[in-house]
């Protein structure tokens, strides 16, 4: 991301139009036991401002029909809508080409594609594939998956206490064996944004391609692919206010190339018999069948609303929450923030001493508070901080101050309530 | 399907409300270069009925949160119409229990699950796998994947020159090393209805599992999986009024347990360790990663539709269509119908003499008519018919014999233009 200067985040801070957007997401609107919806569970979903609703509900009412066989009006309307959003995403990171961008039905599957793709082509017994104790379950449990299947090596980048990466270990793990690096941009347990670029740079000098799991830092800062120098990176369009089902992998044009396929179908062909099938150019090869087509519009018109805002405006506006949020919860006694790395996002995880998760969870639900709690598919990171799970709070580009001001209050009743 | 007597027949035929149905689509009322649209491309995507566009604003707007592991209000909502949808799709289908249901992407994404779930596991190097040629290259390339990977084999069942499968040849490819069969239920280029029961029956003696891809076959009539006794059976959402990027694989419960993942992530999991990883029960361990929920939630509303119509009038409304469009396409001098099968579903393949189907289709299209030309990723049926493509009407219950009427009106006026 831009290093934006004191002076002028103020002054987007002080311009950015908060009631605006909210009154974009009609589900702030809900009340739920009669309390105004606070939505703190984006890490795990986004919700989806009106023009969105209104853009899927117009594909569905004027341009639907399948893409790229057909020769009438329709279908080369949805083909059209279809590869116009392939640009945006293009643009939206900053890819080189638009064939580097490939439509998936989201971050696992993007993952589960380059295991297959690349990593059963090009990865043998005796390898080593380094990953991040921060993972995602979605980026352990693929390269298990390949591990066990050619007789690969896993090696785990350690953190410290603060839920930091210690990048010393992470360059002594490099050795002749080292065939592939797959690491996740922020964490979302915990919020850590890894110095990605500076791994990846080191990465590169050892010629091993990486792949950075966006999926916590697309909807919440600027993503500059080439400016990053990842071979691939991927996230998931329902984070970014768009629909679930659908994702993009971006790969460098090369490498894509020399991949194998993930999927058979129709469209990833060139020719098909049945003694000798031959595949098609990028990015279809990897698109098998009909793709999510209205969400794949859906996921072009939501950066196109995400880039009205901008990226940096929402880092700013998030990160003024975080350091809100963090401080008020500090003031809490009893209550202790898991994750305190000197660079995050805005995820706020936290234990209370005494009462478990799941408790605070369903309390604060009575509030009209929606957070997370549980091990958040990163199991490996509990049982670094020795804990079952924590409670998470996740801050969008819509929440205010109000709101952490609500949740501050419920847990002081929760406390109160098991005190 | 169910034998309807002829009276019952007369009697759903005059008391079906096609215009309230044909009020039901917005998409109808488009007008294409000034005329109405005729949509006859309903074999490559349905179109959706308003309720469907409505359900699906309302769950972004009232509903919408990440499922499986929140306790608060949204996601617990949003859970329980995600698996509310999935038992609405088994009683679509008559499975035994919800558990056999996997959401999938689309009808592609659920053959490379089996090829990888259980091709991957179970067949090896020698063993032969059964497809016919009529299949769609969804059913062809994963298996040629799969059988170059492990060094099986393919065998082809041959069709006839009405483009129906020739079951004594069927019947004399099964030896000692045939271990898969996997089989199009009815046929998105000629639109043959395939005897699967019988084919099933055949393989059952053998012990033999069948997968039946049921993308053509789920959207015009009645599918009853316990009936068929079919091991899989899979189709998307799209076709049968609901969104792109959704699909379901069923399985029988014992086959899904024994398979192994196919794609690794969050969800699918029991507990994660980099040392160990321990998978989830069925449904979730062929569910890796948030799935597509809003577009899952849809097609649930969408077999609710269908099922108001009725599967077996849907059906028989549909025959009516193409018994009396096949007889004014016979009339019509140099327009040969290609796949003239004795049981057939609502798809009108055909090809004119000196005109080629890109023409066709793009000429048909200034009259407003949607067709599909082209080889439909069906290239072995084009081979075995010796033509490069065909111009392929296919029709849907919101149909009416006025807009065939139009269609075969237009083709005049090709022909006139072209001779």
């Amino acid at each position: 991301m831009k290093i934006i200067d004191a002076e002028l985040e103020q002054q987007i801070i002080s311009t950015y139009d908060l009631e605006k957007i909210r009154a974009d997401f009609p589900i702030l609107k809900l009340k739920i036991n009669g309390k105004p919806l606070v939505y703190f569970d984006s890490a795990a979903s986004g919700q989806m401002p009106q023009t969105i609703i209104d853009r899927l509900a117009y594909y569905q009412t004027a341009q639907h029909a399948n893409i790229n066989r057909g020769v009438y009006y329709l279908s080369e309307v949805a083909t059209s809508e279809f590869e116009g959003a392939r640009c945006k995403l293009q643009h939206f990171i900053n890819a080189r080409e638009s064939r580097e961008v490939i439509f998936t039905s989201g971050t696992t599957d993007a993952i589960n594609l380059v295991m297959h793709g690349y990593g059963r082509k090009f990865i043998k017994a005796g390898d080593e594939i380094i990953l991040t104790m921060l993972e995602h379950h979605s980026n352990i449990v693929p390269w298990q998956m390949l591990a066990e299947e050619v007789g690969a090596k896993i090696r785990v980048v350690p953190i410290n206490d603060a839920g930091e990466l210690l990048i010393d270990e992470y360059e002594k793990l490099f050795n002749e064996r080292t065939k592939f690096v797959s690491l996740i941009h922020v964490s979302n347990a915990l919020g850590t944004i890894n110095p990605v670029k500076q791994m990846i740079a080191f990465a590169r000098q050892h010629e091993i391609p990486v792949l950075v799991d966006g999926a916590q830092a697309a909807p919440h800062m600027k993503v500059d692919v080439q400016d990053l120098d990842c071979d691939f990176y991927t996230f998931s369009a329902h984070k970014l206010c768009g629909p679930t089902g659908v994702g993009i992998l971006y790969g460098k044009a090369a490498l894509l190339e020399a991949m194998q396929p993930f999927k058979g179908g129709g469209d990833m062909i060139s020719s098909v018999t049945f003694e000798k099938t031959t595949y098609n150019t990028i990015p279809h090869k990897f698109e098998a069948g009909t793709p999510p087509i209205a969400a794949a519009i859906g996921f072009g018109a939501a950066v196109d609303y995400l880039s009205t805002i901008g990226m940096d405006t929402i880092y700013s506006h998030e990160t003024d929450l975080l350091n809100y949020a963090t401080e008020r919860i500090n003031d809490l006694p009893g209550v202790h923030i898991i994750g305190t790395a000197s660079s995050k996002t805005a995820i706020l995880s936290f234990v209370i001493d005494g009462i478990h998760p799941h408790d605070i969870g369903t309390l604060l639900d009575q509030d009209g508070i929606a957070i997370r709690t549980g091990h958040h598919c990163t199991q490996p990171v509990m049982q670094r901080f020795k804990i079952p799970a924590t409670s998470r709070a996740s801050f969008a580009f819509f929440n205010n101050k109000t709101e952490i001001d609500a949740l501050i209050a419920s847990i002081r009743t929760v406390q109160k309530f098991f005190s």
